[in-house]
């Protein structure tokens, strides 16, 4: 669709691709705010949950759940945050939402990626929405190229 | 199971049930602080959404949906902001989650309920967490009377 983002993601929007399939596609979010973070946007224009097929809704769950698998086994998050928000579209005076869900992993205990350890503060309360990137783009990088590795383990 | 509040309800406890079926409940939130929220609960004790099976996972697809229509035909809900959370758990040493959603109908226009004018002050913004709740227990109840009222008009 003209005028949305993600109808038309370049080759280079597309630099953290994790994984998609007919229905979805799953980012390494731009934004590491929580260590992991994801994005699962729709491969069809699609507005919200109610505009969803069988199909899809049922591709989403799977997607979950193997993206939550992988980040317990290889980045050691002990549970998620998962949330269909959308706010933004509505910034637009006609809003024109694409459907996509965040997928925040929460860590109990300290992480280490590269040089830094990663210590989620709000662990057992609401994410931070306001938090700061918490690494470096190289460390951005050792997180992508370890996940899109391994990712055949737990995608199908 | 024991020691699960979800799993454990009292009937003071369902004061608020809006609708159940065979596989979820739905609640009018005790905490308004976004008017109309709402809590879907599973009502098998289910710890997170990759446990789910595909009966209860489409069941939840038709509950948000109808759910949502009610909110915008009964309330003038804009769009709404889906989450799945469950950090509460965490704060226990043996988390033992019971899966449930919160949905937050959010507002681009102001809306009248009893006395009082409720403005959603973040709309198209992330929902503030610790947002006060914003109505009295009068008008939550005229809120929840005037949904239960057309429940059967919106789910099946």
């Amino acid at each position: 669709m003209i005028n949305c983002e993600f109808c038309n993601l370049s080759e280079a929007d597309k630099k953290w691709l994790l994984f998609e399939n007919s229905f979805w596609m799953v980012f390494l979010a731009d934004r590491q705010d929580y260590i992991g973070r994801c994005i699962i946007v729709c491969r069809e224009h699609c507005t919200d949950i109610s505009k969803l097929g069988n199909e899809q809704w049922l591709s989403l769950k799977i997607i979950i759940s193997s993206l939550e698998k992988m980040l317990e086994n290889e980045l050691q998050a002990t549970m998620f945050n998962v949330s269909c928000l959308m706010n933004d579209a509505y910034k637009n005076k006609n809003p024109n939402p694409h459907l996509h869900f965040h997928l925040r992993p929460r860590y109990a205990n300290p992480i280490t990626i590269g040089n830094t350890v990663f210590t989620d503060k709000e662990f057992a309360h609401h994410y931070n929405n306001k938090a700061d990137v918490q690494i470096s783009d190289t460390e951005m990088q050792i997180i992508f190229d370890r996940l899109k590795s391994c990712i055949n383990r737990y995608f199908i």
